[in-house]
């Protein structure tokens, strides 16, 4: 490569003085106009009767419940409805996986990689060891796991089942069959199933995985997955409603624990939310619109990536998912967070390398997480062009 | 008293076949109705530009954190404004003292009494002693504070400052001040000042108590208190906004602890409810509304209270709440639990008795806490009828 010719267009790019921030995985503000219609719903009592405004229904408001027990095809006993962060529900059952395990001098926790930030930092945080387990493109490397769940230390593991973040890969049911039947040393093994893409198709093609909680039922232990989905990236981020479903007999425990610190979630949101999306056919309906405002992000770097590398194969690799919010760029070893740093001093934010692994650290510096939802597709070719530019610069001997 | 005549009286009661739920202090339909303009505010960009549909501003909304940070009267970063559950704030409070104190071998929280159940819960499940102190008209009794913070291993009081949960009482100025420059062994000792009722007047006179942040700052203990409010009983039950003041150090302590579980709050929920309340002048206008449909509810009980016991002086006396949710009734000694038992056989449902005190027990058995807000002016004039009788009827030798 003419590293030459490479730098001086480097330096041009940053005499733009570009400033874009593609750190997170935000919806864009056309994607939350999909969803204003819901602001002027007013409605208040659901039907079944409840008073949306009142305290009671911790499990959430019974027109709610059945909503999500029906796109997580579950029972309603097997669902709750809860407020605005799914996350914050994860931080708990977490939690009440490090109380349960009390006992333990040490705890563990699988975490396929890359995978998202936030997972890590949570079992991070709350005390747990974090052992990374490669993902495929059928879902985390299972022979690994269940090497690894023969130490009663490991807890439980994380899993993104559809469009995985960052890499958009689909578990097979290959894979939800061996983790449901996962011979597990500890008793109390938990898979926290955050399926945050469920319905976040990029393409024609729906792609959809087993049901875990009946797999974990059929496979003899059914209290092993908790599953969780919310509707942040369906219709207003970080005020959507979060749901969750588990067999009865965790429902309960969780609930119980819940009510120590809430006496109802926000019921208005949840009959409104339910009421905008009216049904499983109504949110399909509503995410082809946003996928008809995502999908054109994805090929635009999709394409520009395509064009800058065609004449240096072997310098980067990148994913190409059929749904949810990210795409993973592989450079060489050791790249990573040059790369980074170079596209931050020319004005564009990316993910910190190494921000999908544990601890921060990518073993191999080879990871960025590109998340190309937010910016417009003008300022996203721009990116990707800079971001192509600077993995060649990168990759200078 | 003729105690033939009234059994006689009860048997009656008993055959009309009540059914009422006096358990828990919740707002009428009539004071939601108050809020229904909220519900068509369809705003998502406040005041200084942010989104309120996009992830972001765990701190809150500009526009809102302005708004709670005026009516706790503290510096705007002293100020975060968060999701719908005050208590779910304390919890995480509580939690982080735990955290705080866990080289000590027990962790004890002076608890004044009678107070609110859920705060004892909160205290209990996450493993802290709790240490009774007497309420009295001006606040918990100071002396006994005083001399129980000189043990290391109090970590913390719950108060609720203004029309106190259940007795109504508001602290005292010297209360505050005595709170503020408390000498307490713990270097962490928390005050958890929950103004759950700050602006819950039922008189024309709007009583207030000193502000515990200026005064924990003014004692040379700035980071002592953490005060929190919601318009749960402002707007809507479960759906309002709970907000929190702190020093700015201590907000930067909980933020961080915040941003491990949850992205960001419900920002429209917040810009809904602070363009529904306009401002501090428009809260107090919506707080007079809310007044005029409880007061009635008081008086009503009040005035049984009076006609029922003119004629029995001694076996039961009663608060006169200016503010807040509950009346206090406190029987004879002995007599509360038989009392809520006997309303209970004849339809009335009271909260538990002993439910104010920690672990449930109430040593002199002889407190009922009276939640007059949901039930019809009629309904109320019905129950409280019921009440004085059965307290007469347990006040039987």
């Amino acid at each position: 490569m003419d590293y030459k010719a490479l730098w001086e267009e480097y330096e041009a790019f940053k005499a733009r003085g570009l400033k874009l921030d593609m750190s997170r995985g935000k919806p864009s503000p056309e994607q939350l106009d999909l969803s204003l219609d819901a602001l002027t719903i007013a409605d208040y009592i659901d039907d079944t009767g409840v008073d949306a405004r009142n305290y009671g229904n911790l499990e959430g408001l019974p027109e709610a419940r059945r909503f999500f027990a029906e796109l997580q095809d579950v029972e309603l006993d097997e669902c709750i409805v809860c407020g605005n962060s799914s996350l914050e529900l994860m931080f708990h059952l977490v939690t009440l996986s490090a109380r349960q395990n009390a006992q333990l001098p040490v705890r563990k926790w699988l975490c396929p990689v890359p995978g998202y930030d936030r997972h890590f930092n949570v079992t991070e945080k709350l005390g747990f060891e974090m052992l990374n387990v490669a993902m495929t493109e059928s879902g985390p490397d299972m022979d690994e796991v269940e090497r690894l769940a023969a130490d009663p230390a490991v807890c439980g593991i994380w899993c993104v089942p559809t469009y995985s973040n960052p890499d958009g890969y689909v578990y097979s049911d290959a894979t939800v069959q061996r983790l449901a039947a996962l011979t597990a040393a500890n008793p109390n093994f938990t898979i926290i199933w955050d399926d945050a893409y469920k319905v976040h198709h990029l393409t024609e093609t729906a792609f959809t995985v087993a049901n875990m909680l009946k797999a974990c039922k059929a496979a003899g232990n059914p209290d092993r997955a908790v599953m969780l989905c919310s509707t942040s990236k369906i219709t207003f981020a970080g005020a959507g409603v979060a749901a969750l479903a588990a067999s009865s007999a965790n429902v309960k425990r969780i609930l119980a624990y819940l009510a120590d610190m809430i006496i109802t979630f926000d019921k208005l949101n949840q009959l409104r939310t339910v009421r905008f999306l009216k049904s499983q056919g109504g949110l399909e309906a509503h995410m082809r619109k946003h996928a008809s405002i995502v999908r054109p992000k994805f090929d635009a770097v999709a394409e520009i990536f395509e064009q800058e590398f065609r004449e240096c194969p072997g310098i980067a690799y990148w994913s190409s998912p059929a749904g949810g919010y990210f795409i993973s760029l592989y450079t060489q070893r050791g790249r990573a967070k040059r790369t980074v740093q170079l596209c931050k001093d020319a004005g564009v934010t990316l993910t910190a390398a190494g921000a999908a692994f544990p601890y921060g650290i990518d073993a191999q510096d080879y990871h960025i997480r590109v998340a190309p939802t937010y910016p417009s597709v003008e300022e996203l070719r721009e990116a990707a062009h800079l971001l192509a530019l600077c993995v060649k610069l990168s990759s200078q001997p």
